[in-house]
């Protein structure tokens, strides 16, 4: 209820602040026997780590998990995983002008307003550290979907107002190696080299700059998510609404569709093949989801990004008191979040899809 | 599970089919000792109510509700409000044509693949006709919310590519009084006179339209939502995107603010006059929620709606057995959802801020 | 949160007072494709109903049940099956004494003081006429348990100090006629006249008497429950907790199980025959539930229910104002309550083994 | 959803196997600014602790705990409080042979069934080593009772056929100490002394017994729990019978009431002195608690668990084919569960009033 769960039959509980001695998360309802990977958990948490390139923040953590629980002989026996991530890098002091001053654009001010208390070190709770933990929770979902042939593939489609062209590939596996391949995690070379030149001279302005993920779902089954309020884009786009900095959800046509006419919007089922087993419309304008429901097409979605809080700049602000004050961001922050973002995002949409995969096993009997 | 309740401690659950005897809702939280004002109720529904202007589908629905449960001489016993609206003019025949013919863009095949079985008597339980329960439910929740002073305003600022200019005033009920003198619910009558026009028109040619609404809150205190997973922007946004037809979502800045830099988007706290009680910020990219939390400032958020899909052409598609069929719409249909979508909205929202209200009541003891 | 809704993937939520307009129930996540006897419904309905023999309340309600949605041509459709019942005989002037005065171990006192207002007729949502919808619901969850090869039976086997012997049939079918064929609901009838002559000279002395009720599952498979916290007997203790008077609840050996020794209380598993599909040990003392988990033996407990508080004696209490008052019941009460709880304790039964029965469908895929 | 998490508001979620890395718990909900006092928390643990006593299993285990989050400056900040206690003393060689045997009224046999996998290393998440978390994060819920003045007490009133009489003070904080100072925990010094003799003398015949904990709680205002399905006699009752080895639950009166008058079960409310804040009945019957809601006097209740399971002797049973086996119990085990499963009893009992404190807030605004 204090909100630190997330899915309802495939659920997660996280914990942990920034500069605490843990974070980590307790999976409950992982279905029994599925692979427990744990070479591609930390894989997935290397793509977050900090400190993995020039843009990105230089805090140094391994982010090295620990299974504590639930997995018996490499397999998941259906009680509760938990997952831990030992803190390593704590600059706490760099935190310590933030006592009493409240970083504007941050949550500093709501968390005293709220609890009356606050661990201030580095944001604490409010921190992106948290994400890790949804991370390493995602990287099980996936390995549950990649079991029922479910893909998820994000990369990064705008840097402030560089945009990437569409993707013209629908091979998810290459499309990985591209965006990989840069540091920024665009699968559009030309675009990702452009992006990084911005995002690097940004940081040298000491400045920060937001940015959008697109995301696309293969193989996902008609019939996920539940009709009303349940439904699989609300779902999608509450886990995403989730993600620190995020300011922004569409699905499908989003806000563009909203300007066209239905006689355009439409899509156009095809007649099926005789040996074709799914659904297939002309255009997808619907991004996969009919009335909350998976259609079996590919799911797409795009999330935006406000550029991150912390600049490396003098500015005013209040203190605890009210009073004016002025603050200058230290500590190491990311002039970008989005880079970093590209697997949170992905580990959000398998939680989603894993969580509605199970719940649609109780549609009929 | 089954997703047809929204909420935690404020919690409702709608039943009912387009088509069927009745739909409703059972409100489950509302606190005891609320004056509950049917009158105002019954008004909130006809703000929703089909065949209310020429822009609007021609079905002839009083939405007359009745309260069957948890109120004693018109006051909330803390027991279930259960809210009761019969369905009075089921055309169903009108609807014969899809038995076995998916629409376009409609859920007929989704609910196929999902359940094995359908009402396709307009649309069952997908149709949009269970949102006048959210509706009902809505108006206890902005009762609740008004005894707490906080209100909230929607109103309609896009259809298809017109866009209303930014509101000037901040006098929510003067802004109300403008929005309910135009068919189309935007509070710039001239911005209005043109959506109506031009809907008119698209209505002519058998077409229909998407749209935009934006929506302000005032006098949230700080405080509400929590910090992770059920951030308020996040569940808010689960609740717009729960809506009939809704294909985006975003607050504050939205995507917009993904272009800027932080020290551009970063909203500069103003220091407190000695007798002021409230947080302020010179800008408000934040759209008053900062790390999932209410700051006290003005919430904003605006959602975008795609266009309807029944329109009065012939299209293709397929039927049950895959092959290709023709359809026309028939039935009585919107040209554009969003005149009708404005107090679904507030509802809503409404709902979301009176269940994190009571959320927070535990957050110190 | 506010108590009532029940299950998790099966689950109810129940409406309405005991002199208001109507009660009645939503059922979210009942699965699709599932045959709704309307017909047997009302038959369950009917073995609860007040005035059926002269040893129950003489209120007289035909509890006659609708479906307002959820059921398309006789099947569930995967929606929400809401069902109503309307109250007909509200006699609300036979509480006009219950105003300001506490009746004597009734609910009056705490009503007031959680809510600050109370419905005082009949009791309100207090009063047992709200188990009317959980019988209703609980008879579509029999509905669906048949149809997976589950089935319950509970009847009384004590009132006051008279206790029924064990029973020596296994044959439900054949229990259920010779209970049905006795007031008072006990499956052996030299007993069952023993309880009837008892009830009816408690009444004449204007008195109650308490009693207990037996419940046997046959045919539930192996792996129903959670381990933890919702361990299948845990689910059903609250269930039956939940039933108005109910002060106990045991299940295998209960109590009496507690003064054994492991030594004569393990049941000792029997080797399976080449063609036996199902595990069996030679004693139940486990009742069919080894560490919160089904294991295809019988489920069998035992719910202890309190007497009646409302007596036709004069009684001494207290008025809201603290002071010295007299009572004396009015009203039309049953001496007895065990033999029209005998379909509640199956209903909620049913809806706990629904719901787990979905709940077990995760565990592995 | 699968059943590790308890609670809505005070909400925890447990991890861990026997014989796994660690076993922990997250509360999620604790209100901020509560002084989190970690060496009352261990010492609550102590009392649960195996190798305390002759009378208890005399496997080797601290028990200590570390606090992973949360906590902040010696507070509770609102966020997750998260709890780890590790395991030291794993003989998993111990259970070599329970790999393909099912140990005679175990889980082992239905968490095959279930799950079709098992971590047979001494049960794995079904031993009661699980209800360390339980009295760890209760430790923490009755720090928060305490700061509201709710005090709860338990103690064994039976182990086998001994009975303890009722106690004749109302003082718990000298209740405590005599509990304390004998090992079987009952406030009653002579039967004490007898229950530790048969206890020892069953242990040496290498068999187990069964018993009763009774539980009081005293300050608890008038107003805790939900009307219908969450009462809070209800929630009680699934808290106990979600402990390993509970068989029955009964409250107030329990199942002796059932065998009573309504004339004579009545509780009669006494008239308030001037001075009075709370509502008082002659008798108790209620157990403090009428219509699920408690009414302010003292809630008490029993607890009945059944004998270990694990004995010394030759058992007949089955392995995982089917086939007859014999096995013998290993392993160090309780002679009789009750002496340590006071505290789990009282915690358990914490986390539901916690909770319905919390939920109770909602009730008037």
């Amino acid at each position: 209820m204090a909100g630190n769960s997330f899915g309802q039959l495939f659920r997660i509980t996280t914990f942990g602040e920034s500069h605490g001695v843990a974070i980590g998360v307790i999976i409950d309802g992982c279905p029994a026997q599925l692979d427990i990977d744990l070479e591609f958990i930390q894989s997935e948490l290397d793509k977050r780590r900090p400190g993995q390139s020039k843009i990105t923040t230089q805090r140094k953590e391994s982010d090295t998990v620990q299974i504590l629980s639930g997995v018996f002989e490499g397999k998941s026996t259906g009680t509760p995983i938990a997952l831990l991530i030992p803190n390593e890098d704590q600059r706490s002091k760099d935190y310590g002008h933030n006592v009493d001053v409240y970083r504007p654009s941050h949550a500093d001010y709501v968390y005293d307003a709220k609890y009356g208390i606050r661990d201030h070190r580095g944001g604490g709770r409010s921190s992106a550290r948290e994400t890790a933990a949804r991370v390493a929770a995602g990287a099980v979902a996936k390995l549950f979907l990649k079991q029922q042939g479910i893909e998820i593939f994000a990369h990064v489609t705008a840097v402030g107002t560089i945009e990437a062209p569409n993707l013209e590939s629908n091979d998810l596996k290459a499309l990985l190696t591209i965006r990989e391949e840069n540091i920024v995690r665009c699968a559009d070379p030309a675009t990702a080299h452009e992006m990084i030149d911005f995002i690097d001279s940004v940081r040298k302005d000491g400045d920060t700059v937001g940015g959008k993920i697109s995301c696309i779902v293969k193989g996902c089954p008609a019939g996920l998510g539940e009709p009303v309020f349940d439904k699989l884009h609300a779902d999608l786009g509450k886990a995403m609404l989730s993600i620190n900095a995020v300011h922004g959800f569409e699905y499908g046509s989003g806000f563009a569709g909203s300007e066209l006419r239905g006689s355009e919007h439409n899509d156009i089922p095809q007649p099926k093949a005789a040996d074709a087993k799914v659904f297939k419309t002309i255009t997808n304008h619907a991004g996969g989801i009919l009335g909350g429901i998976s259609n079996g097409m590919d799911i797409t979605f795009k999330v935006a990004f406000k550029p991150v809080a912390t600049i490396m700049h003098n500015q005013q602000t209040i203190n605890a008191a009210g009073e004016a004050a002025e603050i200058k961001g230290k500590g190491r922050h990311d002039p970008c979040v989005v880079p970093r973002a590209v697997v949170i995002v992905e580990a959000m949409a398998a939680l989603v899809l894993a969580d509605q995969f199970l719940r649609n096993k109780a549609s009929i009997v």
